[in-house]
């Protein structure tokens, strides 16, 4: 399906490519075989990449196939918007162990993220809150992370360390688990439960996944090192990367050679002025010497929606929200799980942006009215419960209440590709620099100028 | 080149993506219109992906071309070697404003790191150091970073908010360059010139590249905020991201809202403690509070060698290395230039290992020793002057003298997609974790499985 805008996009990424090889036109044709006019039609987005070229650069220049594939926009409106009754129709029964244990539907998702947000309803009902019932059937885990917000009468149960638990939850709960910790659902009898099943990819998918993959399982698993705490790690990475020796790193920041030998055996945590001292010697900021610890228990952090912290949003009054913090983890700190009641009737005090990418859920029960504004345009649209939705990092956009309605909507918030140290990056580099990286097509050089 | 471990991977691949969007094998051989039989030969790695195929995918399901597709693996041995008459082959003059003004030449690079490194002969003499003089010819800047060490009498000229400036450097000097930044070089009359253009890609090409092209300009843009300091801007997009207004972050937290609208004014920077209690109310690291701020002087950081910090590693007698830290900016804590002069003969006692991406140009003049292991195999290899290679991230290798001979190794080492954020993300998930990602192909349940 390669667009217009797409095939201008693979355009620049392949004169990004050449420039980056250090190739002009010409020498990028006589490299690949083909007439340097093929090269210029290509970068001028005016025809696609043959695939026969594709497999020639790759065999004959340092790169991958993936490095001359742009991403879809498939919600060139800022939104892309899932009706309930497409949802419906996504409808399929997953069988395990000879019976129907699960009905998944999908809801909104765009190739611009990585969710993978599943509509699930359970199927198999139990009388007990045992985690050895018969009845229930587990999967190996996933490598997604999984946020799930649970609706009805739900028994979750989970595995941690050989160990198997099941919590009895009900509507407003929330849980997020770990990577490929294998887990189930069922309902309670003489109720119901469904499940809002958002999994989504973190930072290691794509790019981090494929080079762990070419590195091999051996030098992939040395990124987890084993052994010392979290801050230790962090700090003997640097030494290695940096070629320090731990005696240099003493005489250098004033931080004891005996200190330094138990921050390094994870004995301590280094303090503020410490971190300081280090950062200056090994030339990194004070951010490059932390560490990100995990606040999981067994695996998970499972909120209670009666627990959960609440807060009028955007603060002054009126209110257009009623925000409940739902379940995240450390480790993925650009996750986040909210609950809006939306309350407010006025669409500019409603209005929220954010750097990341959204999915949203309209539980309901009554519709909710939508607005929000891209390229210059504000649009609106009314949403129905069990419609979902995908919105662009920085598009301006709110829900309002339609009528007296009473609604609430599920939303969650991921970091995209350009999210923490990588959004440090983009920050710093300045908006002209990331304008003309998304959009250039000339050669680095100008090869008739004379001297400017 | 579809070699048997990249297919194998392609497969893993796509059970990962099936997997993700909850299609078992028939569910996805039924979307696609294909007999289940050719998908589970392709999760086999038994057959390529047809093309055909892949379009169908990229048109009814929400993913890209691109998350189909696997890195390769050019350096199976964990080092990949060019020769200095590889090199050499590699030669090309390019004319600039209608006069020969470079020689090019490659250099080792490998299809798992984004090196572009370069060897590049000035062929334009100057006798000034005037950043106008008309024989300068400039380019227009390159989104790559540019580690620049130099040999023999090179001027350097570089542009920055609209000024230009010239360098005179030396043997040993080196400069690390931000993306955009027009620059160029000349020698010295009367003498030569050389530089080794170490480009490579930052954290924001791939992946993030292509994210950032499907939001388009404008809203790529964004990713830079303007007109905050670095510390406010990520305090700033907390509070965004999470829907907390600062009324609630200071009643949480217990800093003061003047401070707090101080903070967020950009007029101070919190300190530790501070730190440390909005992270918990924002239920993230404090490490993910902290920016990241440059280091550079009107876009450069130029060492002079002469003044680089050197030391001896590894620190205790006898020293296998005398180092030096050549250039580098705080903007990219995982790039490291390092000149190491081989002083010792033991290669045990020269063992380095970085969990970075590594090149190396060998400066010469004797030839070096290069030893590494890789799968558990030791390998053995003799380098010659403008020999230049690419080391695999956790090999173990190391450089010793040859006979009484007497060389310097350039190094240049940079963070792959598996660092910064991600690096602390996949040491928090562990081994096991990483060693199933890249290898896994089961469906993430077993459908005939009773209870376990």
């Amino acid at each position: 399906m390669p667009d217009e805008a797409f095939r201008r996009r693979a355009g620049a990424t392949f004169r990004g490519v050449i420039n980056d090889l250090k190739r002009n036109t010409e020498a990028a044709a006589a490299d690949l075989g083909v007439p340097p006019e093929v090269i210029t039609e290509i970068v001028a987005g005016e025809r696609d990449l043959p695939a026969e070229l594709l497999r020639r650069a790759v065999e004959v220049w340092p790169v991958n196939e993936r490095d001359f594939l742009p991403v879809h926009d498939d919600a060139p409106d800022g939104v892309r918007i899932c009706r309930a009754a497409e949802s419906a129709a996504t409808s399929r029964v997953f069988q395990r162990g000879g019976a129907d244990y699960y009905e998944y539907r999908d809801t909104a998702m765009s190739r611009l993220s990585m969710f993978r947000p599943e509509w699930i309803k359970m199927l198999v009902p139990v009388s007990d809150g045992r985690p050895d019932n018969p009845a229930v059937q587990w999967n190996k885990g996933h490598f997604l992370y999984q946020f799930t917000y649970f609706v009805g009468e739900v028994n979750y149960y989970y595995e941690w360390e050989g160990r198997r638990y099941c919590v009895e939850t009900t509507t407003g709960d929330s849980v997020a688990g770990l990577p490929y910790a294998p887990h189930s659902f069922t309902y309670r009898e003489g109720g119901s439960g469904l499940i809002l099943a958002l999994t989504y990819g973190g930072r290691l998918l794509g790019d981090a996944h494929q080079e762990l993959g070419a590195l091999g399982a051996d030098l992939a698993a040395d990124y987890a090192a084993a052994g010392e705490t979290a801050a230790a790690t962090v700090l003997r990475e640097r030494l290695d990367d940096t070629m320090t020796p731990v005696a240099r790193l003493a005489a250098e920041s004033g931080v004891p050679r005996e200190r330094l030998d138990d921050l390094l055996d994870g004995k301590d945590v280094p303090g503020h002025e410490e971190l300081v001292a280090l950062a200056r010697v090994l030339k990194v900021s004070v951010r490059d010497l932390l560490p990100v610890v995990g606040d999981e228990r067994d695996g998970v952090c499972l909120v209670r929606g009666a627990e959960a912290p609440a807060w009028d949003w955007p603060g002054e009054d009126p209110a257009a929200y009623r925000v409940r913090g739902l379940a995240g983890t450390k480790i993925c700190p650009d996750s986040r799980g909210l609950e809006l009641a939306v309350v407010g009737r006025d669409p500019e005090a409603a209005l929220l942006r954010t750097g990341l990418h959204q999915y949203c859920f309209v539980i309901g029960p009554d519709p909710v009215r939508l607005r929000w504004e891209s390229g210059g345009t504000v649009r609106e649209e009314v949403l129905e419960a069990d419609d979902s939705l995908y919105v662009k990092p920085f598009v301006p956009h709110g829900f309002t209440q339609v009528e007296e309605g009473r609604s609430t909507v599920l939303a969650l918030r991921i970091g995209g590709k350009v999210s923490g140290d990588t959004r440090r990056e983009a920050s710093a580099l300045g908006a002209p620099a990331l304008r003309r990286l998304v959009s250039d097509t000339s050669q680095w050089y100008d090869a008739a100028a004379g001297a400017r």
